[in-house]
């Protein structure tokens, strides 16, 4: 393509944003921003969001068909499975103006994702035994209604997305396309040159099931997950979920007498851990939760931790869990919000101990006394040791895996991809069943698997790129070749540019951006160049002669080189 | 593609809509509707879309470069066109629930087309007239809060198209622009094989110019527009723009004596010439408007005919005209509305009369009486001859091409691509000027350009189909060959078939869908294979022996091949 008729252009002087890739895409050309998480994709841009999504439709085709949903649809389908009410960054479409409404005053859902859009096509096409498994996906547009677009390509309100849907008669049936999916996900990182640095990690799998999702998650500043990693099993936890022990405490001295001490005011473990001059591992920090059912729960986590409320709601055996009022946490401690402990509790009250807590000597906790705080509790003496401590807290470094008793890896990273087995969530919400062989309806087992096509782009500039701009993977460059003309006043220099442009992309089949601007100096093109990230760049000039000068985006030194050995 | 792995199956009891690509296009396992005017596209139905949009993709890039712009903007770019409030098929997205409301309460317009989407961008990117001209398109998906969406793929409220916007710095330079488009979707229709029944056809340029603008009409019984054809100059205009002239009325008679005659409740010109006993043509429709300037307008056709109301807005020059209130018709005329005529109007209403009304004799008009019409009205006698007949009607069939006289062919035709002189209503919209070599500010022109590609495969469809099925264009059909396997629970057989599906595939590198049920008897096979429309149909079987029997779609007699005299 020529560079002084494709639309778009670099823009040095762009403003940086605190995100990577939006800096370095919009200074190159690639994207320009609408609003916060809208953009546009210009020339340079959708190419490579194109071989993105060309990789990851060449995997899927080996496993699935591809197909195109609707974006809008009726709202009555969102109201069968209930998430109508329920999901937060779902959007609907009304008419813009008086004139539209009047015209036609309907509302439609505007998709965020498609598993309420598939089940009742798939139920009208698919019915008997016979006809499972069977599998679709698409690669689309998605809305979601974020508060805080940011991150560039990272988190938008506007983005492109794979998904794949499948359904099967049996849970062992969904499970065996669960891995052929993963495999098809791990060839499609392989391909757009994330796979390294790329993990499949446990994750929550929702409110309908206590299997994990998987996640594929890519190592990256930029990104909004924490990962932790368990090397000697190379095993990956999302932090949501990640099963946590926290390191030992030495050193505990002799058992020394508990004190009340006043402490007014004083909340939060870091003032106190400050106030009683003790280290923040002796904090204690207990909260009072209330069950779906109405049962009272004290959770007690070791200071510097925080509560996870997925994994306590598991322990308790409740369908969700809530913090409970001020009122109430005064009526089950005797005391105002802040001082809640875990000595005394009303016997109807469950506590809920955290491993952090076990082994402890002289730690503090709230005294149940407003204003209070109780030091130097030990277990026997002030408060009786439970039968069992639980894991119920969020997982920080330094933690271990309690299985190997190894201290986790932890990683910021951007979730590329995911796998969900969703069962029968849809397909019940649906009324969907299949009839099996003696004609008796049975359940169809759901899976659901996304890549976010946009976002792959973003994480791939956040993971390649130094201080002159992006470092385009060969696979998803926009193009293979930056072929730069200097000289292009001179008629010759110029035929030659062109001839060469020509051999190789008519000749050679290669795809080359060719900077055949006149009145553009050499350095502002090589500083284009090396911004927009090219994997090869060439330079035709008097200077190079019958040569042409090669240089590699990647390395510092050039070469001279003949044509055939450009390719 | 292995049928029995494809999403998507024929469903040939399926319900018959008015629509015959909607029909069909179901029936056979293309589309699936989610709601009127919205459809999922099954793998089939996207193979012929993404077919279609890459020719066209192809053409366009010889002359543009693609990008991919948002489907969500900021409301504010349509308030800077005025156009939030005015464009009556808007929508915009609001949060869909209470929690996502809550989140962020932002509304965003869903666009309909991207004239207000690009301006600004351009505006960002390009200013100096060394910069033009400049052009940039994408293909995406487009919303339309469509109060009665219908005819399957023609009129959506989700649909696709192409649209191309280019910018100049003279009129001169966006015509020339405008004609190298023109060339590019004459390939387009070519190679999609629509071209031969493809009209340009000239159309209203808006309320912006004088000027029209261009649609491509693909004769289609199930189009929504009519089309006029002068065969003589290979012209074509849409019916809303049609030069008119009636056909001449003979056998006019002496002149008689005018009659005032009573027929209260007797409104409209069909009941009228009834009840005078009067063929049609001599009944005269005179309509009372009102300009945006309050002038007062008598327009009058001749019985049968409709008036055009863009023809006379611009022959009276006004902005805008409306019909008056009943009120004003009385004042106007001295009577109930119904009975307003051409006789004796107050001298400041300025009477129009069409040519369709010139060089009649004894004709009724109303008598500007309560309940009474004129008949036997003659000009020169009863009403003054104008200096000046104009064209202000709505053109029939019947009606002659003025300059030549012959009689216009008349079509149904549906839209498929449109073509568009915007000159500087956006860019003056968004005070968007280049500045030309000596500094100064001058007025950017502009173009846009549709094709609409999810539109086209519905007119295919209307255009290429028998009583059997659909018989797709061998461009843009979704497989180059069908292969049906027989008998396939034969072993040998079967074998044989998926050898021949390896070899068609991956030697030949042919498009296969290959029916490899088993269990499916040989007629629903073959009905299947008529009612998808692919070109060529292969059946390998225990009958066909070392051959394959082979069948074009559009022929009836099949003929026993070798693999090599396949392709």
């Amino acid at each position: 393509m020529l560079y002084s008729k494709m639309y778009g252009r670099t823009n040095k002087s762009f403003k940086e944003f605190k995100s990577v890739n939006a800096t370095l895409l919009q200074k190159a050309g690639f994207i320009e921003q609408a609003m916060a998480g809208v953009y546009y994709y210009l020339p340079l841009g959708l190419r490579v969001l194109s071989k993105i999504e060309q990789i990851i439709r060449d995997e899927m085709n080996k496993i699935s068909s591809e197909m195109l949903m609707p974006s809008i649809v009726p709202q009555e389908l969102w109201k069968q499975t209930g998430r109508l009410e329920t999901v937060d960054v779902l959007m609907k479409t009304v008419g813009a103006n008086k004139l539209s409404q009047e015209k036609n005053d309907a509302e439609y859902v505007l998709n965020s994702t498609h598993e309420d859009t598939i089940t009742p096509l798939t139920q009208k096409l698919y019915k008997s035994y016979k006809d499972f498994p069977i599998s679709v996906y698409q690669i689309q547009t998605k809305f979601r209604n974020e508060p805080r677009a940011k991150s560039g390509l990272l988190r938008c309100r506007e983005f492109r997305m794979k998904d794949l849907y499948s359904f099967h008669t049996s849970v062992e049936d969904l499970k065996k396309y669960y891995e052929v999916v993963k495999n098809a996900y791990w060839n499609v990182f392989e391909r757009v040159g994330l796979k390294k640095d790329t993990y499949i990690t446990l994750a929550s799998g929702g409110d309908f099931t206590d299997d994990y999702s998987h996640e594929f998650q890519t190592l990256s500043d930029a990104g909004e997950d924490v990962i932790f990693h368990v090397k000697s099993k190379g095993l990956t936890f999302n932090k949501e979920v990640t099963p946590s022990k926290a390191p030992e405490i030495n050193d505990l001295g002799p058992v020394l007498p508990r004190k009340d001490i006043k402490g007014e005011g004083i909340i939060g473990v870091n003032e106190l851990a400050k106030f009683l001059n003790i280290p923040i591992e002796r904090t204690t920090k207990t909260m009072i939760f209330e069950t779906d059912e109405g049962k009272i729960v004290a959770a007690a986590v070791r200071g510097g931790y925080n509560i996870n409320e997925e994994k306590l709601k598991k322990i308790v055996g409740a369908h969700s869990i809530k913090l409970v009022s001020p009122e109430t946490v005064k009526k089950v401690t005797g005391a105002e919000i802040g001082y809640a402990g875990i000595l005394n509790l009303p016997s109807d009250v469950q506590v809920v101990m955290d491993e952090s807590l076990k082994g402890r000597k002289n730690f503090e906790c709230g005294a149940n006394k407003t204003h209070y705080h109780s030091t130097n509790i030990n277990f026997g003496r002030d408060v009786q040791e439970p039968d069992k401590f639980y894991d119920i807290k969020i997982a920080k470094e330094g933690d271990v895996y309690p299985e190997t008793g190894e201290k986790y890896e932890v990683h910021k990273a951007a979730e590329v991809g995911n796998i969900f087995p969703l069962y029968t969530k849809f397909t019940k919400a649906f009324n969907y069943y299949y009839t099996d062989a003696e004609g008796k309806e049975q359940p169809i087992y759901m899976g659901c698997y996304g890549i976010g096509s946009s976002r792959i782009m973003g994480v791939i500039v956040e993971k390649f790129h130094d201080e002159k701009g992006i470092m385009w993977p060969e696979n998803v460059a926009p193009f293979h070749i930056h072929l730069i003309g200097l000289d292009l006043h001179d008629d010759e220099i110029s035929k030659k540019a062109h001839a060469l442009y020509k051999k190789l992309t008519e000749e050679y089949k290669q795809e080359v951006l060719f900077d055949d601007r006149v009145e553009t100096r050499a350095g502002e093109k090589f500083a284009d160049a090396d911004l927009i990230g090219i994997p090869v760049r060439l330079v035709i000039s008097k200077k190079s002669g019958d040569k042409i000068e090669y240089k590699k985006r990647a390395e510092k030194e050039s070469k001279l080189v003949n044509v055939e050995e450009i390719v």
